[in-house]
């Protein structure tokens, strides 16, 4: 009985002050066959916030980007207006190809505002699932609709240079490249919103 | 010191036979501060299979419709010929749907043999981390070539409709609706696909 008393604290000692390797290692490997997932522990956690941080500031000089470019080619497509046979809005390739710049210019617009006053506020005006669903739907969704309106307005584009190559040709061949390079954005866009999408849905 | 030899045998009693709730568990408790996710431990293990499982049929399902819809397109396109001014070999916006409809083909066609050869054998051919990279880019370049080819080509059909309405326009129609069939059933495989990517990147 008295070792059963005494042997305790003379037990407990080796277990607060072990090095690493000895009886305590041994245990938590059979209790846990696999070991924890990165990201736990007061340096994963860490990590994960830097991580996360980085992601974030990514995600939104992306769509800063996308914005720049989808209002380049909304200003570029709206103002391509020279006589008759020659405005933009007698063609419907280019009026598709407006209406989906200036929605891009919305969505884009709008995420990086949003994006911003997070930042700079620290507060969240959506969160959550919520957000990540919105995120990656919105960029994935404007990413086809500006591949396909860049799309349906070459062939013409090439139809009427090789008749004559004048400033309404440019300007809309200028329009056609600022939303390839909106859509590359938003497509890479769009990956960046999954990983984060598939990650909350994950942990 | 006899104390300290005979108490092994008492300590470690507890430990092999203990229920669950006791000592046992108040370590691993302050051991992993955290709850193991989900997916860990025997039924964790069988319901990740499960849901794997699960997931390679579903992206199978998908990229089998893929390829018929896709077969159609390129079927539908190369037989459209009816003469001068009927052919789609006239129109640089048709070439361009054939090409990719050829070219999606043969991906969906190629992945679809893959993956029905995985599950018939058991084996993989390619593995891991590359698989789903190839995958997931496979899935999606597809698709934003798929609605870049199919929104190409409608201005023109439209354009030729409004003048006549005859079999060789019926016919691009036709190949046009495939292609955007094949585009939504391939976005869809490429969010199946990102999803597996990131889960792989992650575990």
């Amino acid at each position: 009985m008295s070792s059963f008393v005494s042997s305790p604290p003379s037990e407990k000692m080796p277990k607060t002050t072990a090095p690493p390797g000895s009886v305590e290692d041994d245990q938590s490997q059979t209790q846990t066959p696999l070991p924890p997932p990165p990201g736990y522990g007061v340096t994963g956690v860490l990590r994960r916030w830097r991580h996360e941080d980085m992601l974030k500031r990514g995600s939104l000089g992306l769509r800063a980007l996308g914005f720049l470019f989808s209002l380049l080619a909304f200003i570029i497509m709206a103002s391509n207006k020279h006589g008759r046979g020659r405005n933009f809005d007698e063609y419907e390739e280019y009026r598709y190809a407006l209406a989906i710049a200036i929605l891009s210019t919305l969505y884009t617009g709008l995420q990086s505002w949003r994006q911003i006053h997070e930042l700079s506020t620290g507060r969240r005006i959506i969160s959550g699932l919520n957000l990540a669903l919105i995120d990656f739907f919105g960029d994935q969704i404007i990413a086809y609709l500006l591949i396909s309106a860049a799309s349906s307005a070459v062939p013409m584009t090439n139809r009427i240079r090789e008749g004559a190559d004048n400033i309404f040709t440019d300007a809309s061949a200028a329009c056609i490249s600022m939303e390839f390079f909106a859509f590359f954005i938003l497509s890479l866009s769009a990956m960046l919103s999954g990983y984060n999408l598939v990650k909350q849905t994950y942990i």
